[in-house]
């Protein structure tokens, strides 16, 4: 299904276009510097709605709004041809919102980021940028989730403007039997010719260890602030991590059913009926 | 790795037992019934520390706290032997403040729930229940999810019981080579009689079909409330949604690595670094 349709009339020398139609999203808000770019680009590429939260939402998981009610607006941030609304719900609800609300059409792709930090290894659990991704994909929308191994809010996201490109018109070019929903890593690099290439991945076995800074309130309650430090117990060379730390972009393509099919015979094999 | 050591002295006539530490947690809130009957069931089988979030988190996903704070205090709900906090966090946050923060040592098991409401099929992707059994499963800790097929407060839990014992001891008295994390779900009986058994199942295919429910506030503004129908598109007798719809009690194994390994052929044969 090659959703760029080039209709040729009979001298050739006239053609119409349908563009495809993308739904943008993401997790930091609908006014972070990595969901701007990530909009540019894509203007290049089709029609583009952008539905995205009004304030950050990190670390919000596949979240949903199920107890709360959902505020959408109408936004002009930037000139262009999008359209734009702000929601106060989560990245998970915006793309929920998006399909069923306010596009007229199943859209042809769904673009997540671009996140500011990145998304690799275990990572995805926690992500909001990736959490709209799956959402879309489990809605049959083919997506992408792309993050920046960088989370200063004026990192440089102009460097993988070509590579996003490139992912983008490849899914948009590929019908797969299974629905595609890849989680994209951009290294940190200071120059385009550092990046090494593109690399499809697994995703590398690893774990925050966390911390917990106890604090106290002026009134005398202890509170808490979660740190932590990421720690790749992966050797593998095939990883996300380990083609971020070598200045590949790392692809991990992403599956929503959790089920560990390994384990079912050796579960079959215990006392449960006895 | 049998948690239960029996120790005989020479007689035979005194033994000590170790019992294990659990870790329990939920969604629904540390006052929640199902909480308070996972708690009684579980102080017949180890040392239990309750660790749950103050109010309702439900559709948290696996959302964590990283641009706010987390109080914790401990609390006096039910008599007993329990030890018990509540949080501001979400349920991945009480296994994370739990497991690095409260507990001297790692808990020999978690266990989350009993959620008033169904996980099964891809609603183990919306589950702070299940997300809080994935974050124990991350570090390490043999954990189980329980959820029951009824939303409402005062369903009947005391019928599960006997399930209950007999999967976490079969959990304790099993070391796996992977980590464990399973995903139990309660069929909605009236009568322990009408329970057929305990099935080891795979995640059925199925999704959400959202309806939002547009509103005005008295101010005129536009809202929306998420609500919708969940469609199981499997038709395989082998699924939790089968197993549930045929009143047996579901546990799916559950994996974090979410990379669709299958796919990853395929995507090394597209033009990505031409």
């Amino acid at each position: 299904m090659n959703l760029i349709l080039v209709t040729f009339v009979s001298d050739n020398s006239l053609y119409m276009v349908k563009k495809p139609l993308i739904l943008v999203t993401n997790d930091d808000g609908i006014t972070a510097p990595g969901i701007r770019m990530l909009i540019k680009v894509m203007n290049e590429i089709g029609d583009v709605v952008v539905v995205a939260p009004d304030s950050p939402q990190s670390g919000m998981g596949h979240a949903i709004t199920v107890n709360a009610t959902i505020q959408c607006k109408k936004e002009l941030i930037d000139n262009g041809p999008q359209t734009e609304y702000s929601t106060s719900g989560t990245p998970a609800d915006c793309v929920k919102l998006a399909r069923h609300e306010i596009l007229k059409r199943k859209p042809d792709l769904c673009v997540s980021g671009i996140n500011h930090g990145s998304n690799s290894s275990i990572n995805v659990i926690y992500s909001g940028t990736m959490s709209a991704a799956i959402e879309a994909g489990i809605e049959g929308i083919p997506s992408i989730g792309f993050s920046l191994m960088d989370y200063s809010w004026d990192a440089h996201f102009d460097m993988f403007e070509d590579s996003i490109k490139t992912i983008t018109t490849q899914v948009l070019n590929h019908e797969l039997s299974q629905s595609i929903v890849l989680n994209v890593n951009f290294p940190k690099v200071t120059t385009k010719k550092q990046i090494k290439g593109i690399k499809i991945c697994r995703q590398a076995k690893g774990n925050w260890i966390e911390k917990f800074d106890k604090r106290h309130s002026p009134a005398g309650q202890e509170y808490y602030w979660l740190t932590g430090e990421f720690v790749n117990f992966d050797n593998g060379t095939d990883t996300d991590e380990w083609a971020l730390e070598n200045q590949y972009i790392s692809i991990v393509p992403i599956q929503f059913d959790l089920t560990n099919h390994q384990q079912i015979e050796e579960l079959n094999s215990w006392s449960l009926n006895d």
